[in-house]
């Protein structure tokens, strides 16, 4: 943890998205993706970030490798997750264990089990082997010189069907040199008053810090951690978005936001929460799980008002209608969508890529309500940088247009059991000549960009320094099947640096089409190579 | 209320689905649409249905002329919103106060102003004009034998801006003879304990039945409503599946389940709580909002178990892994099959399916040797249960071929700023006759969807009732970009159910087509229809 971030507060956040979040169903996440979600939690300002379970599962095990060469995290310690050791082993000869050391994380969080039915059943040791089994493998990574925290999983279950037992487990971990003990409704089942109460009970008992681990299973998990927040909790667990298992984890955002704005914590800093929105939406992208509008505080429904009988008083007083002021976790009121809020971000983001439109009001009018209009049509440029840069020199009048296309094709077949190839033509107008090219690939994406480099490398050689990285399609307004709108994004690198470009169309082609010509075109541009 | 209802508790459970649920973004309902949500919320054994404003809005009348004539309620009273009377006027006179009347609703439920800036700036009336308003409002109504119940508007905010005036409009309400006054939190911005505090507060000066209405702005709906029904409220009000303005109500659903699974308080009959999830569901459909997966107790993974190492636990003691009994609901527990998946989650996952697999360990191992090698080519059965069930049923010889495709081919194509088509050709044979057909569409998949249809439609006229309702991309192992595997999920529907499909290829369209021949295969099966 940061300095900055301790001085702020006293209170662990801790990010499990990428370890407990990511066992949603349908959720599949590949090491880049998990490095770009660590990325954008680093930025909200969480204090950890718990990055899988190395050892037990190979991606992870690569995650904290790439962790340690290109993450630069500002805000955010990492935390490697892994259980205690194995029955009737020694910690320090335990492969599992030695793959947390190896992880090189600087905390390790262990599952530790509390509950006596699933020592006995799940784990199929002794009550009093269990309660070994912590202590070992808290001191061993101890001494090792890890911080160690410990998930007490199934907690509250156990709790109510065996106290004592319970209890000596946090004993157990806490004498061992645990730093903190998180208190795990792991099947989601309490209610806030009884966590609260347990909360109380264990703190009683210990001086180690207790953090809580809630489900919304009774569709409580923000309002269980925020009770066990006030019942003595200092170290809060969640997810971005709630994803996770079953209903869900609880929401690390809801949360933050209702310690921070509701309850005057300051948790994180103030302009960090400002990015809640930006980043709810830019993870949602990246894990391809659509963003649930009505989420609280950062969802796009969450400051939405219908029109109607309150629009004056609307104008006159929003603070009437609205139980927060949106901006402070980056969101707007939808039916007032100021100009103001419109402005000043696109005046900001225009100032990121060092174009100064402060004196540029008709400019910036134009171009808020063309991206209005094209964000109503699905285009997103949160996660499409390269396209707004385009959009926004196309504003200035400085587009460079490097070539004219004529038409393109793109043509997909299989023979039974045999697979698909693709084959595409691009017919195209550059440096004075019309040039028509095939290319072939193994999908009609693949096969557009081959034609189209193909078509253009004659005239810019400086092409092949480009290379398409990543690929993601979003099916929006799903509820039509096949003929809803597709948004494609794609990822180009040079040498140096990665874009991102966004196509948006109903025919899954053509907005791939419209995104890989934004992302050559941004390359080339970039490159400062004149048209020709 | 029936008598069936009241002797069952003292709870009013108060749906506001139709009314405030409406609210919703996108939610637009007819009135049969009403009609039939109705219906469904009688048969979970609500007390009471508020079915609109009459008066203010013509479908609302509508709909209380048609309920008294069609509908058959056997649980649930009907209520009518509205507001009190206007300023410097009287109720006897009052237009809208009148429709209230000739609604025939036996409640009326009527919205009052109960927070001081409210009153002068969006009703533009004095403080005390507005207690008159009610009293005169409530009296009226009494006086022509209806029950009156009062939403308290902005009462939260109110109450924190001025305790006294707020207090006053409860007294004013109580004392003109209203049964029930709901204190709304309609900014959505309170959590359980200040909601705990009021509601006590309240009640201490109060005789008046006290009822609560809170929206889900923090993410506490639920547990605010459970709070103030700790507190001493016996009156709580929610929609179904959390619909409302923003971030929605309190989610009805779960606030009952809560009350009488986590607390043992009877307020619907056990076997109409058995209805909630076939409810939830038959809601969506009429609201056209597709359903979350992850709402407690009802959605559909809400007893959904992924990790695969508990799948051998979970077969011996699944009390150990889920927080209630998931029949209560009328759920069920559902194992994913993914890459963790063992023996157990593949034998627990043929039982859900009615497949008992315990004595046959040979299949079993080769349905598992299969899943784990296509798992590790990027297919995921987690969220496509009916390419699972073909797999299951390739295994088991009762594979139905309905036809063998010979080729297949798709066609896009776009000229200079013109949108692009796609044209698809598909060759097969079926009924011992080959055919060819061709279809056009918005895009590949949807024209490879029109030209299989085509093709089989005069063999397999069932077809018809199949209907692809979404479609899913996802690009696995991004890092090549374009040369990734691309994983295609779809989602298919007849009239009564829906299934998820999944295809995996290195090109889009291939994979999309795989999906695609499963979601058709898996529909004609699942109706029984032979192969011709």
């Amino acid at each position: 943890m940061s300095s900055t971030t301790s001085s702020l507060t006293d209170l662990h956040v801790y990010d499990t998205t990428l370890r407990d979040g990511a066992q949603q169903e349908g959720l599949n996440l590949s090491v880049s993706d998990k490095l770009a979600i660590a990325r954008a939690l680093d930025d909200l300002g969480v204090g950890f970030i718990e990055g899988g379970w190395p050892g037990a599962n190979p991606k992870d095990t690569e995650f904290f490798a790439r962790a340690q060469r290109e993450l630069d995290l500002r805000n955010a310690t990492l935390a490697a997750f892994g259980a205690t050791r194995r029955a009737g082993g020694k910690a320090a000869d335990d492969v599992l264990v030695r793959a947390l050391l190896d992880s090189g994380a600087p905390v390790v969080t262990l599952v530790a089990k509390s509950h006596t039915r699933h020592v006995e059943q799940a784990l199929r040791t002794t009550l009093a082997e269990n309660l070994a089994m912590i202590r070992d493998t808290v001191s061993f990574l101890r001494g090792e010189g890890r911080r160690v925290f410990v998930d007490a999983e199934h907690f509250f279950d156990g709790y109510r069907l065996d106290r004592d037992y319970a209890l000596e487990c946090v004993r157990a971990a806490a004498e061992s040199g645990a730093e903190v003990i998180a208190l795990c409704d792991t099947n989601g089942g309490m209610l806030p008053g009884q966590v609260a109460d347990v909360v109380r009970d264990v703190l009683d008992g210990t001086a180690a810090r207790i953090g809580i681990h809630c489900h919304n299973d009774t569709g409580c998990a923000v309002a269980n951690s925020m009770a066990a927040v006030e019942a003595g909790a200092t170290h809060v667990q969640g997810t971005v978005n709630g994803y996770g298992e079953r209903t869900g984890n609880a929401n690390i955002l809801t949360v933050v936001s209702n310690l921070q704005i509701k309850q005057g914590r300051e948790v994180v800093a103030p302009e960090r929460l400002k990015e809640a929105t930006r980043i709810a939406h830019a993870i949602s992208e990246v894990t391809n799980v659509p963003p649930y509008s009505r989420q609280p505080y950062v969802g796009a429904s969450a400051f939405a008002h219908k029109a109607g009988l309150h629009a004056s008083a609307l104008k006159v007083d929003p603070d009437l209608y609205q139980h927060t002021d949106p901006s402070l976790v980056g969101n707007a009121m939808r039916t007032l969508v100021s100009d103001m809020a419109g402005r000043a971000s696109i005046e900001l983001k225009a100032a990121e890529m060092g174009v100064d439109l402060a004196d540029s009001p008709t400019l910036v009018a134009g171009l808020l309500a063309e991206v209005k209009d094209l964000e109503l049509k699905g285009w997103t440029f949160d996660a499409a940088d390269a396209s707004f840069e385009l959009l926004l020199r196309r504003h200035l009048g400085q587009a460079v247009s490097y070539f004219d296309v004529e038409s393109w094709r793109v043509i997909t077949d299989a023979r039974e059991a045999g697979e698909a190839t693709s084959e595409a033509t691009v017919k195209l107008t550059a440096g004075g000549r019309r040039h028509v090219a095939t290319g072939e690939g193994n999908g009609p994406v693949n096969a557009l960009d081959h034609a189209l480099r193909q078509a253009l490398s004659p005239v810019y050689p400086e092409l092949e320094s480009l290379e398409l990285v990543d690929f993601k399609v979003r099916i929006l307004d799903a509820s039509h099947g096949t003929d809803a709108i597709t948004r494609v994004l794609i990822e180009t690198a040079d040498s140096e640096t990665t874009w991102q470009t966004v196509g948006v169309a109903p025919n899954i082609v053509e907005a791939s089409w419209r995104a890989l010509v934004d992302g050559i075109t941004y390359g080339l541009n970039r490159q400062g190579v004149p048209a020709r």
